[in-house]
C-alpha cells in the first residue's frame, strides 16, 4: 500500500497536467459536477442521513449537528456557489506585469497555480464542494481531509464530484480524499509535495497543524473580533449592529467576542442594550465601571482573550479610541472589529491602526466572509499578514511566476557596462 | 536591561506611528539618510578597515571579503539605490479594490505595511543600506541582525542611517540593529511582535531559521538553478549564457550549478564548451553518457541536489524538453531556471511546466535580481509561492486590508432576505 508521501509525491507530479488545461475545460468540468451533484441528489441525502443519525446517537451538540446536516438548501447554495465560481474571471495566466528590460529582453509576471493544496476541515461537508471547485477553477490538485463526523456524506461528495471530473477530461489526480484520521500527521510531514495546507477548525485543531508542519499554513486559528461604540456613535446603529455581531451565528469566526464602550457614552448605552441582549439570551462579562453601570458577571483578563463561540460577551469601559485601538491590537486576533461612529476622523484613525484583516465603520463583523465580499466563494479566512487576508477566494490560491523573453543575453555585459537596462513597461 | 521579547514587544507596539507617515516623510528621511551616508563616507571607511582587518587575521575566504568591502562604488550603488527607491510609487494606501456590496455599503481593499520585519543576514554590509531603506519608504519597522564579520561597518551604517530617520521626524523605533549572535534566537520566538523574518545567508542558516520559528520566513535556502540546452538551441547563444550563468559571480544564488543537455547535440556542443569552461577554471562533472563525449569527473546523484557556489558545473544529457522539465523539477530549488532553444513551442512548455520563481527563454539566470527586473532594490529572493515569489522588492513588503464602509447594515437583514447584496465595482 502506498504510504501518504508516496501519494503525494505522485500527485505532485501530476498536479502540472492540470496547470496545462484551458479555463474552458476547467468550467466545462465544473458544470458537469453541478449537474452530477444535483443529479445525485437522494445518494448525498441518504449518506448524510447516516452521519446525522451517528451523530444523534454520540449526543453532539446542536451547533455540530446544524453545520453538519447537508439538505436540499445547502445543496441549493453549493451548486449557485459552482455557477458563480463558472462566471468569474480565469484566475491564471494573468499578466501582472510587463517590461522590457532592454531590447529584447522582456519580463513578464504571469499568475499560476500554487500547485497542490491540502484541507483540513471539521464536520461540514459543504465545505468539501467550495474547496474542491475553487481548486479546480485555479488549476490547484487538493488534498482533502475532512471530520469523522461527516464521513458518509464526504465520501459521496467526494465520487461525485471526482467522477464527474475526470468525465470532463480533468486528470484523476486533481481531488485526493483522505479519510483515516491517523493520515494527518503523515501529510503534515509532506513540504517537499504540499505547497499549501489549509486548516478549517477548532482553535486547538488550527495551533497545532501551525506548529507540525514546515508546510505554509493559510487560515485563522481564532476570531477574538470587537465592536467599538465610539463617544460620537449613533445609538440607533450601535445597538442592532452589537446584536447582530455577537448573535447573528455565534459559532461563526467573525461574531464578536468583546464590546468595547467610550466611558462617555456608557451609562447611556449599556442599560438599554443590556435589556435586548437579555431577549437573547446573552451573558454580559463586564470590567469593573461596566459592573457600576450595570448588573453582570465581572469579567476578568482572560475573558478578553476568550472567543466564546457561544452566547456571552465581556464588555469594557475605555477612555478613546486610541484605546480601543490599544486593547484590539493586544487582545485581538487581527480577524475583523468594528467601529460604530459618526465621526470621520475617529474613524479613519481606527480603521488606520486596528492591526487586522477587516476594519469596518458602522456595520456588522459578520460580513467578514467571501460570498459577502463577492468573491463566489472562499477557502477560509486568513489572519495571517502574507499572502492572503482577510476572506481568501480564488485569488489566494494563485501564485505568479516570472518569464523572461531573451535573445541570448547575458549578465556580463550589463555588469561591464557593454549593455544597459531601460525599463519600459509594456503593460 | 530589556529582553529582546520586550524590545520587539516595543517595537510592534510604536510600529503603527510609522503607518500614519505620509509617503513625503519617508522620502524625506530618505534623502537625508542618502546625504548622511555620503557625508560620512570617511566614517565608513574607518568601520570597514577594522572588519577587512580582522578578516584578514581570520583568513576569511576570497569571496566574504568582496562581500564584506564597503568601498566607493557600494556606497555610490547604494545612494544610487536610495535614490531610485524615492521614485518610486508609494506603495501604501493604495486601493486595489472598491466595491459597493449594497446601497451604502462600500468594501475597500487597500495595501499597508506588514509591520515588524526582522532581517538576518551575513557579511554584506550593502544589504543593510537596502534592507533598512526599503523598509522604511514601505512603512515597516525593521530589526536587523548582520554577520560578526561585518560589526564595525554594520554599527556605523546603522547610526548614521538611524540618525538620519530620526532627524527627518522619523520614529526611533523604525530601525533597530541586534549585535549579539546570541539573541538571534530569542528572535526567533517573536511571533506575537514580529510579521516576518527575512534571513539572508546560507542553506544551513535559512534551514534552521525555517524549521526554529512560528514567524513566516520569506527567502530561499539555495539556488540550484539549471540552464537547459535543447535540441533547437542556437549555439551561438548557449555557449555564452552557459558561461555566464556559472561563471559571472559563482557566489550568488541564481548562478547555474547543473547544465542540461539534449541528446542530439549533445557531441556538437559539450566539447566547444568544455575547452571555453576550462579557460575560465570550470570543473565538470557529467553523467555517464556526458562521459563517453568529455572527459571529465563523474557525477552521482547527489551532485545534482548540490549548490556548489563555485567554479563547478554538473552535466547531464537528458532525451526531450520534458525530460529536462523533470529533471528540474525533482531536482531544482524552484529558484530560476533558463532554456536555450529556437523552438517556440518547447520554450512555452518549459516556461509553463518548470515550478520555479523564473523561467527563462535563451538567456542566464543571473538576471534574477531586483535592480535587473527594474524593482530599485531587494530584500531578498524567496523560493516559496506564498505572498511574494522571485527578487522582492517594494511590492512584497505590503500586506493589505479590507476597510468595510456601512451605514448600519447588519447580517440578518441578508440572511433573512430583507436585503440582498449587488456587488458593484466602483473601481
Amino acid at each position: 500500500m502506498s504510504t501518504i508521501n508516496d501519494i503525494a509525491k505522485q500527485i505532485k507530479t501530476d498536479s502540472f497536467q492540470l496547470s496545462c488545461l484551458s479555463n474552458e475545460v476547467r468550467n466545462t468540468a465544473l458544470k458537469e459536477i453541478s449537474r452530477a451533484l444535483l443529479s445525485n441528489q437522494s445518494k448525498i441525502k441518504e449518506a448524510n442521513k447516516l452521519d446525522l443519525e451517528k451523530a444523534v446517537s454520540a449526543g453532539l451538540a446542536a451547533p455540530i449537528m446544524k453545520r453538519l446536516k447537508f439538505d436540499g438548501q445547502k445543496l441549493s447554495d453549493v451548486v449557485a456557489g459552482i455557477e458563480s465560481l463558472i462566471s468569474l474571471k480565469d484566475p491564471l495566466w494573468n499578466t501582472l506585469l510587463e517590461r522590457e528590460l532592454d531590447a529584447g529582453l522582456v519580463l513578464k509576471k504571469v499568475t499560476c497555480p500554487i500547485g497542490v493544496i491540502g484541507v483540513i476541515f471539521e464536520s461540514r461537508p459543504d465545505a468539501l464542494v467550495q474547496i474542491a471547485t475553487l481548486c479546480l477553477k485555479s488549476g490547484n490538485s487538493a488534498i482533502l481531509k475532512g471530520g469523522s463526523e461527516a464521513a458518509n456524506t464526504n465520501k459521496v461528495l467526494f465520487d461525485i464530484i471526482h467522477d464527474a471530473g475526470i468525465r470532463a477530461g480533468i486528470p484523476s489526480s486533481f481531488l485526493t480524499l483522505i479519510e483515516n484520521r491517523s493520515d494527518i500527521n503523515e501529510l503534515l510531514k509532506c513540504h517537499e509535495s504540499i505547497d499549501l495546507l489549509i486548516p478549517r477548525g477548532s482553535n486547538e485543531f488550527v495551533q497545532y497543524i501551525m506548529s507540525n508542519s514546515k508546510i505554509p499554513v493559510m487560515g485563522h486559528a481564532d476570531g477574538i473580533c470587537h465592536v467599538y461604540v465610539d463617544c460620537d456613535a449613533d445609538l440607533q446603529k450601535a445597538i442592532p449592529i452589537v446584536i447582530d455581531a455577537k448573535t447573528q451565528y455565534v459559532a461563526a469566526c467573525n461574531a464578536a467576542e468583546t464590546l468595547l464602550v467610550h466611558k462617555n457614552i456608557a451609562a447611556g448605552f449599556l442599560p438599554a442594550l443590556k435589556d435586548i441582549l437579555k431577549e437573547k439570551s446573552v451573558i454580559l462579562k463586564g470590567c469593573e465601571e461596566t459592573r457600576k453601570i450595570i448588573d453582570c458577571e465581572p469579567a476578568e483578563e482572560k475573558d478578553f482573550e476568550t472567543e466564546y463561540l457561544d452566547y456571552i460577551l465581556s464588555v469594557k469601559i475605555i477612555d478613546s479610541v486610541d484605546d480601543a485601538i490599544l486593547h484590539i491590537n493586544k487582545y485581538g486576533s487581527h480577524h475583523t472589529d468594528s467601529i460604530i461612529t459618526e465621526n470621520q476622523e475617529s474613524a479613519e484613525k481606527f480603521m488606520l491602526l486596528v492591526d487586522s484583516a477587516g476594519v469596518y465603520l458602522n456595520c456588522s463583523t459578520r460580513f467578514a466572509d467571501g460570498f459577502r465580499y463577492g468573491f463566489g466563494a472562499e477557502v477560509g479566512i486568513s489572519t495571517g499578514k502574507l499572502h492572503a487576508r482577510g476572506p481568501v477566494g480564488l485569488e489566494g490560491l494563485v501564485t505568479y511566476k516570472y518569464k523572461l523573453y531573451g535573445k541570448g543575453q547575458i549578465v556580463a555585459d550589463y555588469a561591464e557596462g557593454r549593455s544597459s537596462f531601460h525599463f519600459k513597461d509594456l503593460k
